[in-house]
């Protein structure tokens, strides 16, 4: 199903250790997961995800997202349609991405560091993420304003001699929860009179600086998501040095648009990872469990909710894979319109999907028992995660419309 | 948008106190609520839910669920249609029906033992659930089985001597978290043998009742629904006195049917409040959140989901008031499809017009800020309570197409 | 179904007659008019027509539209409930409301002259216009703008002494192929100075009137819809005595949105007789044909649709009949958010009833075999008439919003 | 967006050429088209397209859906993506295909011809039809079966010394209502005892033989498709020399089954056509007509439709090429769940766009003035064509159902 576009031998065959190790160590651990989780501190990684690291690095899966290398930062070399195919491996578990070391946001965050950090910032963050001993999050999204339009963000960032002094609330700070979670990526103002797209700056800002207060966790529909956690952050008077900007003032909002892309693709790799997850569920389900003497998967509308899932999920991934195989060839730029389109596309038909394996799954859909429920609280969100639908939609119709204005 | 359906003045008052009443007490407490509940035990109701119970049983607004009064229990002698208009204002809150002493299923439960409990039955458990003073749960569905076929409940009542011994194994029991829940109506088979519908029984299973184990709370797309909860409880060898029976043995299926028909008024009738309040957030966010500069109720599609909302609750209020009018008119049994029609619309109506007010907050609508979240799992599971939508549409095409049989 | 609002004995016992009136003489001759048609003149009601008309007026079932009465112009008093009901039953044949003197649009036109024509007016078009003599158009829509914005309106309609002078193009003016149709109410400006709901004027042009020039039929989606036709006419210095103007000059705008209300219950409630009939016709089939060795009413999603479609139709039937009753209780004004939601909701739940109808009968049901193909041509293009989905969604949204701004 | 699927520089070509030509030539001769046959036979086609044939044909883009050569039947050997790609540029106009001969049925018919033909039999029909000198239809749909189900037809082919003899009556025999069809390729029994697949028979009938009428035109919402038209044909006593069956008795399951495969590929990439078209007027008809002083393409829920329009265009292109490429990779065969996906997600996407752009264009949308209405429905018809969505559905459910199966 990918066949048609170009994939190396070594990706493929990336593609089926991973596939073996996410059946042999992932699946099997997800309770285990859970049940550690559970008996201990609710914002710590429970023992086993230190263990499925060190598997995973040994069996060579191990910051696969990292597309260049530089000398003591190797990546591997994935193309994004390459890498992309392996989200979906991952998406399927909840603790499918950290054992790689492949989790958002620090895959972002490392890549923004790998291109953006000067060496002094990459000995002192990017080699410890790279090696999984710490993690990190990127804090964007205000709560008082609008956040899919960038230039309405409120933070300071202000020169104060040597160092810069922040100032300023932000939420959604996903993975700042983590204990283990040391580094953020700030975004804020540091000239408020500059033209709107020069404003904004990057900085880096360890969690332990005084001045930095995690306020508290936010849920996603029920969730919170422990031990990663989605942060509310609130930053008095933080000081940092000055040499922690990334690039240079008036730089953020270039940094950030380059980071967009790739991001969105893993995201709904995922969602294609968990959609096929559900479907698997749905025909499993529909076989074993009988109603009024009948499997379910033969009465009435299911056989018509599997077709429908089918037709949504590989309509999904060729649009995705496409998107990112434009990206390899002909740059982010020009691939705008076909990354807006996966974003609404992928998040709303892993809605559905599960939205039916739920119904397939009784009570029991919504409970506990089955990755379902979650993956549903997940899904809803990611049509908002990154800017509401509502965004991006609007810019496909522009981009459409562009070709038809005189 | 009721003046069509015959209201007694007096239900037109009660309408009037009831919707000051949640202004005044309910809407503003949600939150102290919260924070009380924080602060106490997970599965205790914090003071001030006994304090609005104080309150409203003063005002008046007490029991008004009851349609019937027996000396010493006294209802309020409200119509299906007229009951089911409060309801609307009750559900708007999740906090909102239990001050009134309308909170299912204590409501089920109550009428139950009203019609068809003995004077002994009534004394112990009706009187302190009408007072307030405990709580009670329906012990029906089973893991194992697909429930929505009642025929499949495995639970064994069996006779011995003067007691009934339980064995079997419940979930779903909501209510039965809380703390100041004692009593179950436990639904099983006394009779395997017996004609179909004549198999199954109900009994009155206080909850200290040795061999009962409250084994966990289960979730709702991550909610645990706290302090009320929906328990799985597992019943081993649990021994009680054989009056402890409902109106006698291989009667539990007449009297399921029996509760089914108010039950889903009251449940649509509450969705059609929730989404009333969401509808109206929709709207004072779309009118004070301004992004590109303009309020995003002018933008896009956003006055297109304003009024796609608007349609889809009139209708469903209209269609759930006529079959709480054909109740009162023609008897549940006349009005079946009725009944199944608003299950399924009612569910779905709400989980469509929720969904749009998540969207036009932004990732705030997926947190814990707004009530939005709640909503969305709620109505989610609303589509499977009681049967799963499937089961509903499937009962209505068999009497549409029973008409043309033949 | 209709039993809670208020419906006098007349109107059910006019209901019966009109059932059993269409049983016995419409739908038998549904095919002989279709033959009839086919060998006769295109643009002229065949026999069958006029003797239907007679055995229809001697049956009591003539002119039900109008509600009022004047010193000989008998209306039958019934109000916009009671005479939405009977659009049901005649709007399930696509020559069922002729014969009883009750189409579109010369219900709308003979209210008109009812309410606004003079006694000269009455008599010489009213009177043989009830009588079913002539038959008449509404000349309103134009081919260059967008005319759900009414202040769009180009044609002019100039004083010249004793005279007016229309000069204009006017598209959609139903009816107006008909042989038989005489008289055009046209509206147009008198004063494109005025305020701007003061530009507007009505007036009579009968047809034959010099200047007047029939154009084209238009078709709907393949249909010409003839012998009734939509006609484009073009308008070329068309002279008329000033006598001609309908309550005056400037009073178009007001008298058009008199007549807006009633006639969206009608097409409202005929759209349901439609849905209905399609229903009807999907249980028959699903119940007749089998494939694969079962009844395909057995099979699959098909009584998933059975079901939707049962609760669309109900639900659209109750919001259409709750408007009726705001219209006839509390008037057109206060009913306004009403009468919107049931133009949106009416026209969109036809065409999907219709369309899994025709999906149930296969190839056949888009062939002239069944009434389905016509049926959904004409849903479709209800989505378009008196205004696109759009324009009243709109409209809805902005009352809802009204509720809440300041 | 073709670039990742294998495209020779040859077909490359063949599209920059076709896409000239359309516009050069197709899409402005489309009302001399339309009104030369107003003018002329209702069955004939009008002068212009023999116009047009001639100079496609003058330009190589003739017959360039034949896959393979012979001697004297040289084929352009362009692949199923290939074929497809240009097919999508034909759909664009309804008067596209016919130029370059690549009209269908013909197509499947010469291709049947090509490759099931004997030397006598493609001297004789295959030679005039890749000539462009007639046209052929194939017999096979009937009235009183469900024709989904193939073992359900009733036409009997009996041999009879030298000859075969034919009766039973077909519909939806597209195309035979031209005056230019001679040659009907019809499916029947040959022996009614045999294994189910081996039962029925292809066999020659020119539509000259007696015993063959045409009984009447089919319509599709109101359109006859006139020239082309779609025949009810009625086979009594038909006799034929033997040599006019294809491959031999009891082969015409396996022939049907050849031809299916490649024909949804031409069908859906039309109908990616047709939307994309519609998509444009959607976009030209937004930024030209205002309404309320906006440009309608920035009023409300617009923009919103035309970005599903895109996201949903883009899904069914890549998911229609992919079904393609796995056709000339894997086979027809193996590609099974992807032909059957296509031929489902095609037809539904195609009428929900052209279902919007009707919309975008206010009851111009409905009438003959543009393109839509045609589209419209001729898109609902393709949801039935070839079997209904739900048998289709079934299949791909099946096939997904049966990995988990034991």
């Amino acid at each position: 199903m990918y066949d048609h576009f170009p994939i190396s031998d070594r990706a493929r065959e990336l593609r089926s250790k991973l596939i073996a190790f996410m059946e042999e160590n992932i699946f099997p651990n997800e309770k285990v997961f859970a049940e550690q989780h559970a008996a201990g501190d609710r914002w710590t990684h429970p023992p086993i995800m230190e263990e499925l690291k060190v598997k995973a690095r040994e069996a060579g899966l191990w910051n696969m997202f990292l597309p260049h290398s530089k000398e003591g930062y190797e990546g591997m070399g994935l193309s994004n349609v390459e890498y992309g195919m392996l989200c979906e491996q991952m998406g399927k578990s909840f603790i499918g991405s950290e054992p790689f070391n492949c989790s958002a946001p620090d895959t972002g965050n490392m890549e923004t560091l790998f291109l953006y950090g000067d060496a002094d910032q990459r000995a002192k963050w990017l080699r410890p993420l790279m090696d999984g001993e710490i993690r990190s999050c990127f804090s964007m999204t205000e709560p008082d304003v609008a956040s899919s339009d960038a230039t309405n963000i409120q933070t300071e960032i202000r020169r104060d001699g040597d160092d810069y002094v922040i100032n300023g609330v932000k939420w959604w700070s996903s993975g700042a929860m983590d204990k283990a979670c040391k580094i953020a990526i700030v975004m804020g103002k540091t000239d408020k009179t500059a033209e709107k797209h020069r404003q904004q700056s990057m900085i880096l800002v360890p969690l332990d600086t005084p001045g930095v207060t995690i306020v508290r966790p936010l849920h996603v529909i029920g969730y919170d998501h422990a031990p990663h956690g989605h942060a509310e952050i609130r930053y008095d008077n933080v000081r940092v040095p000055a040499s922690n900007i990334l690039l240079g003032e008036g730089r953020g909002f270039e940094i950030a648009q380059g980071r967009l892309g790739p991001g969105r693709i893993h995201h709904c790799m995922r969602s294609i990872g968990q959609a096929e997850r559900a479907l698997q569920s749905m025909c499993e389900r529909g076989l074993q469990r009988t109603a009024f003497g009948q499997p379910i998967a033969e009465m009435g509308v299911n056989k018509h909710w599997i077709a429908e899932s089918r037709c949504e999920i590989e309509q999904a991934r060729l649009l995705t894979m496409h998107a990112a195989y434009m990206m390899d060839t002909v740059g982010n730029k020009a691939a705008r319109k076909e990354i807006a389109m996966i974003k609404v596309v992928g998040a709303n038909m892993v809605q559905r999907v599960v939205d039916r394996a739920i119904q397939f799954h009784g009570a029991q859909g919504v409970s506990q028992d089955t990755f379902l429920a979650a993956a549903f609280a997940n899904a809803r969100t990611m049509r908002l995660v990154d800017g509401p639908d509502e965004v991006h939609r609007e810019t496909i119709a522009k981009l459409e419309l562009k070709q038809y204005r005189n």
